[in-house]
């Protein structure tokens, strides 16, 4: 196997041994990125001598001081700030802009000893769906999804081995479903959001890519992300006896047939492992979920993006200058009962969700579409962006065109540890049982 | 009467009729610094020099290019990004710190073509009550308030003519009531908090400093604040048959005796002047907001400052490192309480409010007290900063030592222009019989 295919967690465990160093593996996702940059399109910056530099001053760290993520190779979405690489945003108002500034969340894997590969395409300011020009490695005639395009893309074709992106409706778990890898949208303000270009404040959470819950739960070791903690006697979670719930949600009517299939197929899969499902349905209070959503994401942007529509409204998507100039005339009425009514129904959600090991919901509505024009639907999404719980992308499943198809596990507002050690065992019988191989899809 | 005195109403005016020029009004502003900084000591960063530069281009702008601010000197927590100054936080861990990027606030107010005199001095990140070397201008041996220290003493002092602070607490408010100036924080997110250090997500409001409401609204037409609009037939606002409310709140223990006679006088001011006043209380479901917000403060400064603890534990004041360590050991479940607690009086508070032209409530226990250590109890703003609701303070009283008291008016969330209207007609007549006087307090 070469190294670039390694999961965060088998580096470390190779850089321990002394089996691998850092400009090794460096190098081999360099190799692989030249190999298929031409293709996926993923990187808005990447400087390989810089790489090769950054990885030789982490071979050259003494093994008692090396962080928890010692060399582990991050892709950075293009809307968080980096000091030492640029940020664009995907919008020519910041083109060459480079404020020496880290976000929390890269100074918090600076310190933890990652090594920064570069910055991913997005969309712009992470608030369109123009697709960038990023393609999806599993077939580059369709879109990896967005906004986290380049993060998503990266990590799906192995090119780097974690990846930052963000979320407002669904831009990180769509890549995730799209590119076949886990997406992990934490509890809304569980990491701080601190450097990262606003959009809605109520809803942008940080994202977390990978190829493995192994690793998505040293990032959320590194981010200090913490649930209650549980009884004492609380056996170690496993599927067998557990109880899940299937979701449609109010969007279902959007459903294809990849999604639907992999929905009943995942059901099957739990009951064949022993777990307790159940067919379930949101209460009707939930229904306005999506117009809620929808009235205060143009609230917000109509705050966030004033200063670009004053200063360069003609280098701004018309999408966004309706935002500023609030061309829905949404009240501001309508926007306090969107925002109350939504403020009202997490508690709900929570109470729900609390009573099954995750409530299983569809990521996008399918497979991921033909052209990279859009980055498709985020309806399935940014429902729970709203509610602000906790949700991971599971892949395992496959569309009609082979494409990977993943599904969400939705739990409580901080049940992030719980619902990561849920994603890992069902994540296991997904990726071996779903009928998705990464492998063969991108023929390593 | 010297530039330095100016209102931005009235500078705009001399701009206007070319009987100033914004040179002449910099200098002023600065030899009144320059008179008044050992003792004030309101800055965190100043050069005069680029002072000067700015306020030639600004003279040099052609009349039909100038924005709606033109030429008036802002005063900037130093909490705030600015590409052409440092922002320290008040922090070792970020001395000499200049990122090249602007808060939203500031590009907004650069393209407004407003002058920026520096950097002002606060707690350290705005989340301390720990007093830095500024003083009252009113009174050196007493705290200007904070943590918007800087910018309310320079306000106060003639120093600038308008100010940024920011409000966790009462950062903006508590400044306001102690320096004897008008304080607005609009409501919550009505303005973007991008590029301003985060303490509470759910908390953190940009604030304005101000001698005047002309000039406060002179910001909320920068900076896009908008109303729902009135039915046609609504009358202009006057204090003879309005109907205020006088509100004591659950933190009224603390009062001292110059709030306590702030509120009586008040009350019979409003009556003198033909508005009708009422006593009220809220329900015993609010008595818990201190609490709450508590809560939720610390819960929220355990993510933001964990950048700094990984990376600089020993230079973090204790009382954040007791966030990030949770030493009172709030649980999840407890800071959800807290939270959607909240957010459930929001619109009750709300509804509340709406029956009057505005409350009428204490911004500070009293004035200003003695020593620069501590920058005094929030305990009177917070509870609003957690509602979310639109507050101003309006000065016009005075304590038993001569020190400048304001009373904080509160309106319905989104009533932004509606309070400020309010305020207008109140502030005449608080500032005008209400006992204290700017003029002969500063001996100008």
């Amino acid at each position: 196997m070469e190294p670039y295919q390694l999961t965060a967690t088998q580096m470390l465990a190779k850089l321990k041994d002394r089996s691998l160093t850092v400009e090794e593996y460096a190098r081999s996702l360099l190799s692989r990125i030249e190999q298929r940059d031409a293709t996926v399109k993923a990187w808005a910056y990447l400087d390989p001598t810089y790489v090769i530099r950054q990885a030789r001053e982490l071979d050259q760290t003494p093994m008692d001081q090396r962080g928890p993520l010692h060399g582990i190779a991050v892709a950075v979405k293009d809307v968080i700030y980096t000091k030492d690489m640029p940020t664009q945003f995907n919008s020519s108002i910041y083109e060459g802009n480079a404020p020496k500034v880290d976000a929390a969340s890269v100074a918090i894997l600076r310190k933890a000893g990652v090594l920064f590969l570069g910055k991913t395409t997005t969309t712009e300011f992470a608030a369109t769906t123009v697709g960038p020009k990023t393609s999806n490695p599993h077939d580059p005639t369709r879109t990896p999804g967005g906004s986290s395009s380049g993060s998503g893309a990266a990590v799906g074709d192995l090119q780097a081995t974690l990846g930052l992106g963000t979320q407002t409706g669904g831009s990180t778990i769509r890549p995730g479903s799209f590119n076949g890898i886990y997406a992990f949208k934490p509890t809304w303000n569980a990491i701080s959001r601190e450097g990262q270009k606003v959009y809605a404040l109520l809803f942008d959470t940080l994202g977390l890519y990978a190829r493995s819950v192994d690793d998505l739960e040293l990032l959320a070791d590194v981010f200090a992300l913490h649930d209650d903690a549980l009884p004492e006697e609380t056996p170690p979670f496993q599927v067998q006896g557990a109880k899940f719930a299937m979701l449609k949600t109010m969007v279902w009517p959007e459903v294809g047939a990849g999604t639907a299939a992999a929905m009943e197929k995942a059901a099957d899969l739990l009951r064949a492992h022993g777990a307790e499902v159940e067919e379930i349905a949101l209460p009707p209070e939930f229904d306005d979920m999506p117009h809620y959503h929808r009235v205060v994401l143009h609230a917000e942007g109509r705050v966030s993006f004033l200063p670009e529509h004053r200063t360069a409204a003609d280098k701004l998507h018309g999408f966004l200058v309706g935002h500023v100039e609030n061309e829905h005339k949404y009240t501001r009425a309508e926007q306090l009962r969107a925002w109350d009514s939504m403020a009202a129904l997490r508690p709900k959600v929570d109470a729900i969700s609390g009573r099954y090991a995750a409530i299983v919901t569809p990521s996008v509505p399918d497979e991921a579409p033909k052209g990279l024009e859009s980055t498709g639907s985020a309806n399935f999404c940014s429902i729970w962006t709203g509610l602000h719980t906790p949700t991971v992308n599971v892949p395992g499943f496959k569309g009609e065109n082979g494409m990977p198809i993943g599904l969400t596990l939705v739990a409580p507002r901080y049940h992030d540890r719980h619902l990561l050690t849920v994603a890992k065992a069902v994540g296991r019988i997904f990726e071996a049982e779903g009928g998705w191989d990464r492998k063969s899809s991108l023929g390593v």
